[in-house]
């Protein structure tokens, strides 16, 4: 179930995917929340930061810094999360993940659902359209992103 | 197959874990290589950076840089890999890692395998030993580093 509290929150991810786009990184953002409070907010970082680990999820739990205890938060991704992101969902105890969308990238959202993690995917069409446009624009950078060659 | 330039290169991931044990870290680190050519390494930052993303294996990635390819590359950790960074083998397509004990942390070698890596476990006295003084030591730190309540 999709509250007013996770379309915001998904909001500020894809505002921080869109902030990427424009930087002409990945455009793939994040946030972490204790409820309507938003803990920390990131974005891919492969272009700006020449980081190949952070992707949106992964720079958000990084500014998150560190925390005892995920149990009562949720990350909030503009596109489906990748194995990396996963596996540290599934590493760091983050119970319930809402993804704004697996129609560009399909993910591992059954692998997260088989570790009982809470995936809500939403479909959200801004997230949607601004992927499709980065992977039309930039196809090498994104092959790069994933490691597909 | 443990070769020789193996050995060497898994003595450089123990290497980076002793200096994390000095700096009053979690000792655990990791190496890179294409070959006997080192690409990087690194160690965890949890205590040094406050970054509860840079594993030992996720601090040497970031340093590597951005590649197009890991395809022929060996990644060495001391200790086995969690599932941040099992994931994060996984998604890059590192296709061997030497691992160099499971003792005081399972990890998930058999994941690793069914997803096509070839795991090399060594069960080095050294990295033992150091992990074990560690958890001793700092038994809170640890639990946070692997998210354990």
């Amino acid at each position: 179930m999709l509250s007013e509290t996770d379309r915001k929150l998904l909001r500020v991810a894809y505002d921080e995917a869109l902030a990427g786009y424009e930087e002409g990184g990945c455009p793939i953002g994040s946030a972490l929340a204790r409820g309507d409070e938003l803990i920390a907010r990131g974005r891919n970082q492969r272009v700006q930061q020449g980081d190949p680990i952070a992707h949106g999820e992964m720079d958000c739990l990084r500014k998150a810094g560190r925390q005892t205890s995920y149990r009562d938060m949720t990350l909030y991704t503009s596109l489906s999360p990748c194995m990396m992101c996963t596996g540290t969902i599934i590493q760091f105890g983050i119970p319930r993940v809402v993804i704004g969308e697996n129609q560009t990238f399909e993910g591992n959202i059954d692998f997260l659902r088989e570790r009982g993690v809470e995936v809500v995917l939403v479909q959200d069409p801004d997230c949607i359209a601004l992927m499709t446009r980065f992977i039309r624009e930039k196809p090498a950078l994104w092959n790069e992103d994933i490691a597909e060659e």
